[in-house]
């Protein structure tokens, strides 16, 4: 997976993920009266909303970027028809030869994170018939709970050709609260990110990188260019750039000397450029998912200054 | 939400709560073969399968113990099929009058976390229409991204009488890998607790305990008990009794002096007590939800013993 993603990043020229989550209060009001008309105003409807949305960004960007990162939260809070459109997105996504890396920050132990394993990045067995449920390419853990609560999904990016993400420094104000507190002369988070280290040590593909990254946050450079040292081999998924105040200068830290290392996340800046200024003088609402790939040509400018 | 709890643990005089973690290969043939032979070797037949076992067994100890814990890895891995039957898992039970911890362990921030928020314990908002989704009493929650991933649930705990149980000490083989990490004379794990301690400071019932409690695994009563003095207010929601080793006289410091601060989890060791020689004696594979009345039974004696 690391392989297919690095070589994407490297034909597109763009180390960017585009962030996938819709909510009602970004989507244009076109896409939303319509469903509201065959659906009504309910789950299904938001789910066929949420869809058709990320349908249309997909098709105007999937020849820009390497990979999209859609966020689960949005689409579980309502339930089993925005579950649908979960699977729905990962799966148009992949048609177009996109990388997907589902955000799902799951942490549980034994046969439970092997059941999210097999539903996530596996096959879930029915007797003899296996399936894909939700087909991702990569996801994200959380790591609070140990080596064990990673072991199983360790297991199937062998298997599968998967990749993880493993939470080690968030981008939220409070990410110090407990990731920062020194644990005999390290930081928690670098203690995570030795350990995140040693697990993909076993996964490095033929770029020099392992299939086990690391979720580091845009707003903390300094701390990004430590872990940089700390874990060379493990590719950064980057949360934090515009919406929540990173800039690109933030970034250089984040990337290796090869260029490499670092996949940089944005959402809102990108799925909702429609209701930017700056585009609005050039794309109406309906054309909305042109705003977002002349969001996406800036971001990978602004990007390309510093690599 | 702790008050209405601690209330039907009185009542039953049974601090137990039945994790319903159904897997294929622990549900009797019988079953299997019905929903097989109507929906095929599918995931639809997965949930089906689920649901109907879970049904038997609410039926045969609903009026037993407070409270059922769903594990929602179980049923995610199955798709959107799957979490139809953990949503009408959650709402038999509750028709029955259990009280329900949905056992999802999220972690995210920000308008992420109040997705999970809202679907979980919440309402979501479709413009001026609202839906219950996952209509769970409580559920559990990763700390490692800090105060503003917990925050949203709060909020909710507030407006509709919701419950939290935060990861302070898991009870796998590994949890000490970060957890038990000294962090300035103490061990994360007690950092944590102390958090969960104080956020749950704002919401405490009429019996004196919070709404928002801790996960303390079964599998660690020295700390456990070192936990309880530190956060003598949380309600300790216990996994690791049975299957994973722990014994009652184990669970002695995870209760308070009043008797109460504790409830304990059991999920194999209930829900697939009809593959147990003990209860095979008295019951058939089609009684299987007798057999875990009858160890429902004794495992309120076995507890008894120490209360």
């Amino acid at each position: 997976m690391i392989d297919r993603l690095i070589k994407k990043i490297e034909e597109t020229q763009a180390p960017i993920v585009v962030g996938l989550d819709p909510r009602l209060n970004l989507i244009p009001k076109h896409i939303k009266e319509e469903a509201y008309e065959i659906h009504g105003k309910t789950p299904k409807a938001a789910g066929e909303i949420f869809y058709r949305f990320n349908k249309e960004i997909i098709d105007t960007i999937y020849d820009l970027v390497p990979a999209i990162k859609p966020q689960v939260a949005m689409y579980e809070q309502y339930g089993p028809e925005g579950m649908e459109a979960y699977i729905k997105t990962i799966d148009y996504a992949k048609e177009k030869g996109l990388i997907v890396i589902g955000d799902i920050k799951r942490s549980d132990i034994a046969s439970t994170a092997e059941a999210y394993s097999q539903g996530h990045i596996g096959r879930v067995e029915i007797e003899e018939e296996s399936y894909t449920v939700f087909n991702q390419d990569a996801i994200t853990l959380n790591p609070y709970l140990g080596v064990d609560s990673i072991e199983p999904y360790i297991q199937n990016c062998k298997t599968y050709d998967k990749g993880l993400f493993i939470l080690v420094k968030t981008s939220n104000p409070n990410s110090g609260e407990f990731q920062d507190l020194d644990v005999g002369g390290e930081k928690l988070y670098e203690r995570v990110g030795r350990s995140v280290n040693q697990w993909g040590a076993q996964l490095i593909g033929k770029k020099g990188y392992s299939q086990v990254g690391a979720v580091v946050g845009a707003t903390h450079p300094e701390q990004a260019a430590d872990l940089r040292k700390l874990m060379p081999r493990s590719y950064f998924l980057v949360p934090g750039y515009g919406a929540q105040g990173a800039t690109a200068e933030d970034l250089k830290g984040y990337f290796n000397q090869d260029g490499l290392g670092a996949i940089i996340n944005s959402s809102r800046g990108i799925i909702a450029a429609y209701r930017n200024e700056k585009y609005q003088k050039q794309f109406t609402e309906k054309e909305f998912a042109l705003s977002s790939r002349e969001a996406v040509i800036d971001m990978k400018k602004d990007l390309q200054r510093i690599r």
